[in-house]
């Protein structure tokens, strides 16, 4: 029998004890051994939780107990857990944790400390998809040259019905917030944070990059409006928050990596826009295998619950990692390439004054900063008679050119209020 | 440094030999060791491959090799592979396959004969996608409830040509074949054969099933025409070629599983009708995980080819099965339904005498077989003056009753020629 400690007893917690027992069957035939949750670790003891597990609310009671094969950290947190997991991988436990931002912060230094004890986290990434299985095992054969994800509920809930049912922002941030969808305080959510921690995990095993939050270009949802969800859909686009990987070929740095998350413009037609609602997909494209795409639920207590125990039962079975895909270092040396390096091509919506010369004024400005324009439109401005809305979009640029030319608007006279910005993959 | 020995060097051995090459770099890193192609076994030893590899013209030159320790099969056919992976796994050789055919017949006696020995085979099934992985690893923690996949491109890219184009399946049929997308002899692909055995593969890891092609309820898309494309379109379904795997309470059997591949309608807006063209994907539904979906190239050289060396790579790493997923038997017995047991609603054509009182013929002899109808639509038969189409949807009725009203319509001297049917996924 194998026995499973629990750090963090929430809804992911809850979720794995009961489907370990409501599925006992199953897993047992799968893994070739019983597995049981015998103790789990909470803040609040007096709390009532159902569940016929040992209850402590000291973690070491779990890290330290020789009678646990294997910790499943759902704690939450950065640096507490990292003590703990790094405990456990001392004191000889498999390690399972569903925990991003722990990954996002010290996946390198773990990787190195695990050595040959498991250490599996596919429940951190996109809920119950297996694509860190997928990225690992499954396109090992691969150069991975890119991959966009969707990989937060709450942000493609708001922008599918933005654009589906042309919901205001803030509107549908309340309803997503009255759903459970979305927290109190939604920045983690809204503004990337989430999706970047997501992102840097995939981007490890893609290519072997380390990187934190801190090293890439994170923006959120929060400036979207209907005028670019309008915009977006004349144009054959649809508007999603991506987390991207992207190998490139830049001509200062030679071969890097762009890593980014933002809202994007994307086809209507590729596959990764057809994902609507709370739903994440991983679309990871491969020299050899091409594109491939991979769907299923993000987030929930059952849909994580699902990854964290096949970990388990993986472990069980005596199959693992390498945790981060790699036997041996990787000598051809991708780097991850400076925010400003990052090219692309670009909407840009600003408010001007409705008189004679101003598209000239914008236009010559584009110009002096290299920057080439492929589309334009005028639209009435409706919260002002005086003024128009001037949409653009740009042929490819670099970030560095387009933020210099934004803030060289946002100077103009003409020009009120900030220049709004989103980023088109073709 | 790892030896592989290829039985039958085609397109896809070619692939294998080039990518371990030109990726050898990532290949080595994430594997651990050096992989190499060291033979090749061949019919025509003539014929100039520009490979540099050792070729030869007798199999057991690989498979009796003490240098070779890993045996790819890339031969085709059922009865010379199976004698030969037999073979290599006596001599303790892991074995790669990617032959479908080989596993729709004989998994079982395989998985047993291979014990600890690895035996992987994920370019078998929808090429490129790791579909075997996600299955067996994955999705390890849920009873599976449902599998339905798109595993043919040769369908789905004369469906999608058929639905978005309005084209004739002999015309498009003859594009795919001039396109090297169809055989000169199609029936394997457009009668439903080659996705019945990756069915099957399918079906062992998700409900342990053994069963065989003869089995189960094959049908292609022969019969389908812009009648059936354009009603389908009407009532907002895409029609595709599926291999269905369902878990259902039946009323003689009990929990049972029905296996069956036909042409399907299934609601537009499900994200596997979204699949067009030559593109594969399988959708799992998990009781836990709920919806999940893999999608990517199901055939092609290179795709193939990436997942033969994800098996590798795996090997290499220590990781495998177990092989049919399953470590123990499974004790809570699924069993295959009888075909007549399958339970659907189905969707009706046929051409009748445009004259009073046969609609209500039809509809007499529809109530007698207890088959009751969701929707009905009368159009001009264009080939025939005096005639007129009617098209039915039933309510979900058994397979056996269908079929027996089928055979009674078309005993009616008012009914011209056979009844077409397409059964309905809701």
């Amino acid at each position: 029998m194998v026995k499973i400690g629990i750090l963090g007893v929430g809804t992911v917690g809850a979720s794995v004890v009961k489907i370990l027992e409501q599925n006992a069957d199953i897993i047992e035939a799968r893994a070739g051994q019983k597995i049981v949750v015998t103790s789990g670790v909470v803040k609040n003891l007096a709390k009532e939780r159902g569940l016929d597990i040992k209850l402590s609310d000291n973690p070491l009671d779990i890290v330290d107990d020789p009678e646990i094969d294997i910790v499943v950290e759902l704690m939450g947190g950065v640096e507490e857990p990292y003590m703990l997991v790094k405990r456990a991988l001392k004191n000889g436990k498999a390690v399972v944790t569903a925990n991003k931002a722990l990954l996002a912060y010290h996946r390198y230094e773990l990787q190195e400390l695990a050595g040959d004890i498991p250490l599996m986290y596919e429940a951190s990434t996109a809920g119950g998809i297996p694509i860190i299985g997928a990225l690992r095992n499954g396109l090992s054969a691969n150069h991975i040259e890119s991959i966009q994800g969707i990989m937060n509920g709450t942000c493609n809930y708001m922008l599918t019905k933005m654009i589906n049912e042309g919901a205001q922002y803030d509107a549908i941030l309340k309803e997503a917030q009255t759903l459970g969808y979305a927290e109190a305080d939604p920045t983690f959510d809204v503004g990337g944070f989430d999706a970047s921690h997501k992102l840097l995990i995939l981007a490890s095993i893609a290519f072997g990059i380390d990187a934190k939050p801190e090293d890439i270009l994170i923006e959120g949802i929060q400036n979207i409006n209907q005028t670019d969800v309008a915009f977006a859909k004349d144009f054959g686009y649809a508007i999603k928050l991506l987390g991207i990987a992207k190998k490139v070929h830049n001509k200062t740095y030679g071969e890097g990596v762009e890593l980014r998350v933002h809202a994007t413009m994307i086809p209507q037609e590729s596959m990764i826009a057809k994902v609507d609602g709370v739903m994440n997909a991983v679309a990871v494209v491969g020299d050899r295998v091409g594109e491939t795409l991979y769907y299923g639920a993000g987030a929930g207590g059952d849909a994580t619950a699902s990854a964290v125990i096949s970990d388990i039962i993986d472990i069980v079975r005596g199959n693992q990692g390498p945790m981060l895909g790699y036997k041996k270092g990787l000598e051809f040396g991708l780097k991850l390439l400076p925010k400003e390096e990052i090219c692309s091509h670009y909407y840009l919506r600003m408010s001007v004054d409705d008189k004679k010369g101003v598209l000239a004024t914008v236009t010559q400005l584009f110009s002096e900063h290299d920057i080439s324009i492929e589309a334009m439109m005028q639209n009435p401005d409706n919260d002002h008679d005086e003024r128009v809305e001037l949409l653009f979009i740009t042929h490819e640029c670099q970030e560095k050119m387009i933020q210099e030319a934004i803030q060289a608007l946002e100077r103009l006279e003409v020009i009120y209020g900030s220049v709004a910005m989103i980023r088109i993959e073709q």
